[in-house]
């Protein structure tokens, strides 16, 4: 073996000891915002029946599916968390007391033929509140994002969260284009979604492609495009109409996040419809400030996919925050923190004679607590403390056969310098 | 979809919140444990190249490999963590600071045609250390069992440790039967781990099968599985008579555990092989005194595997912890944990005219570091208040229109039941 197999697949991360301790360092924030919000963690497996993925909306992410037969079963790496957490939603149904908050931190797989610089793994925190139509869901998901955001150091301002109501654009789009074609309205969101991406010439091109799944007249798609240029609520309130539900929702969110105080930080942006075809009405993201990289995360309501799975509606709401654009974000502002090995103690018995009094030493050292690094073999001192102090150790204790005699053990503080005398008590 | 859609892929397992934490419970003690060993977490990605995985030792491992072309690329999920570990050794060869003390904490995946209650998929806590030769390093993971044990409140002497040694019975047999044939001895301890299911004659069968990988003549096989019967490392002194290496080592390695206090669960076992083709030296299991259950964990010396791999011998030992065994034997023993839900506070604004205060004191309470819950709808206090005993919370915070005149809301505690009036200062 060698070459390629050496390597971990193409698109892969391997974790290295210092890449481990950022992962957990964004884990920990993932979680304890979690904790603070009150939602509980929930995980399934990453292989599923491929058909809790295949849907028919043209989705990329189903394009990109990890799929292969196996025993004749037709399985697929997860590529998002959400269907999974939807069929555990269904597999209890009747017995979850509801609103559930759940969350979830897991890996996800998408095959992506053309890599650039993209991986085929990533991490991802999706929290989700099933069983609650009104907004108040939307704004606490919103608030655990921005909780999220300041707890990893970034400015306020650094990132804002665009929002949008597909149920804005659905209400408008049924009282016209869309009018006897309900169906075209979830693949029409997942082409306006590349907006940003192939731009609003090639966006119309697909909208109005005879062969695709919305196949509008090219005056009705240029209309639809034309409609993502709303930017603020009242710009939406000619749009939707006075009466619109979905503009209430919106304007409602606003108010909420509003009290608590990051209503500066959300903005209406008609353009947002996110790529899943299984929303239904308020979407957002969180996005760079700069404009410079991707989506930071993006969730919103889907409160119809448990009936595509063949269950009983139940509303519900969610977001997926990955872990690479985060950090690279991070590093960008100067924030990636600096995470170093960490040691109490490291025991190193001089000789092979005086490893057993290392190790009962060790194991009382072990039995209060402390983090303890045996010596393996009989290395020089000078390596042992050059060692000692690149691991982050605090303190080396040395058993010489001197000291065992005395019933001592010399101890060096790595920060000071200083050396002293412990008794070895056992 | 439905039916079996709605169920994960046999042999793979949920974790709806109790489940998960349990789950967490079991592996906070695996992490604390590795922590105060001073071992660092590594990972690596689930999806590998198969060829990491296939040997031609027979070994039961490879052959339940979850393996697949995609894409022309021959992938499969883990089995076991080692490998990877390995490449990834491999790969920074050179640029690593010896010995390395890494441990894992992942999910694994055999498919077992045959399941009788087995799972696919488990989750598995390795210790490794590579780069030393002696088996101080075997005496740091057996401590590390011990640790872990204890922290689970399994009484000593509830599980205990049989060891072995593959290079004792490696030298006997070099001397004899395997003399001009050294590479059958990986494919005899294949055979001999399956001992204890299959028992001693089918295994001197298969020892002696013309067609199989071993090919001993019947009386050879007897011979070997006759030396499986020591017990006692005075038996094995006359196995491997008093000049063998492989005696001194499992010597040395009861004194070291000796000095620990924790001798008397480490038992000799020439007939522990452990099933992987890969080890070389000392081998260990940790098992049910009770022998009712499977082992709980198993390890060993693998000082070859990097060569075998295409790169340069380092040595290495360690041991792969599962999580279903130690599961069933707390519950055997009573000691799962009962773990409950709990929050800080849920807030309770009585109408939605008072969600934007209970907001604004919500994010106070989150911010001073309380998991508060939002109640979200506008149920009755009855339900808030047996929904919020239920999910384990301390405190509920009523905000009617009375309270907000008034700037406070009503606080009660949920385990004196009594009702006091808390000022809503911003």
């Amino acid at each position: 073996m060698g070459g390629e197999s050496l390597q971990p697949p193409r698109g892969t991360r391997d974790f290295y000891p210092e890449d481990l301790r950022r992962r957990d360092w964004l884990f920990a924030h993932f979680r304890d915002t979690a904790r603070l919000y009150a939602f509980e963690e929930i995980d399934a497996p990453i292989l599923e029946h491929a058909e809790l993925f295949t849907r028919k909306a043209g989705e990329e992410i189903v394009e990109q599916l990890y799929h292969f037969e196996l025993h004749d079963r037709h399985l697929a790496l997860r590529p998002e968390m959400t269907p999974s957490v939807a069929r555990m939603v269904m597999a209890r149904a009747g017995g979850l007391r509801l609103p559930l908050r759940w969350f979830t931190v897991t890996q996800n797989w998408r095959y992506e033929r053309m890599t650039r610089g993209r991986l085929r793994e990533h991490y991802q925190w999706n929290m989700d509140i099933w069983g609650e139509p009104g907004v108040a869901a939307e704004a606490e998901l919103i608030g655990a994002i921005f909780t999220l955001l300041d707890r990893t150091g970034l400015p306020r301002g650094a990132v804002r969260i665009r929002v949008n109501s597909r149920a804005l654009l659905e209400e408008s789009l049924r009282r016209g284009i869309l009018a006897r074609r309900p169906e075209a309205f979830a693949p029409l969101c997942v082409v306006i979604d590349k907006i940003g991406k192939i731009g609003a010439d090639a966006v119309i091109d697909q909208l109005a492609d005879p062969a695709g799944a919305v196949g509008l007249a090219r005056a009705e798609a240029a209309d639809v495009v034309a409609m993502l240029d709303a930017r603020t609520l009242d710009d939406a309130a000619r749009l939707g109409g006075e009466g619109s539900l979905a503009l209430a929702d919106l304007r409602r969110l606003f108010e909420l996040i509003d009290s608590t105080g990051r209503g500066g930080d959300l903005v209406f942006d008609a353009s947002v419809v996110r790529g899943l075809a299984y929303y239904t009405g308020v979407v957002f993201e969180a996005f760079d400030a700069r404009g410079v990289l991707r989506a930071v995360c993006g969730g919103g309501r889907y409160d119809r996919l448990l009936e595509t799975l063949g269950g009983r509606a139940l509303p519900a709401v969610g977001f997926g925050f990955g872990d690479v654009v985060i950090m690279e974000l991070l590093a960008d502002h100067g924030l990636l923190p600096d995470l170093r090995r960490t040691i109490d103690e490291v025991i190193f018995p001089l000789g092979e004679a005086q490893r057993p009094a290392a190790l009962a030493l060790t194991g009382r050292l072990r039995t209060a607590g402390h983090s303890v690094q045996t010596v393996l073999g009989t290395p020089r001192l000078k390596k042992v403390l050059t060692d000692a102090a690149a691991d982050g150790a605090r303190r080396v204790w040395i058993l010489g056969p001197d000291e065992l005699t005395r019933g001592v053990a010399t101890v060096r503080d790595l920060q000071s310098g200083e050396q002293r005398e412990e008794p070895l008590v056992s």
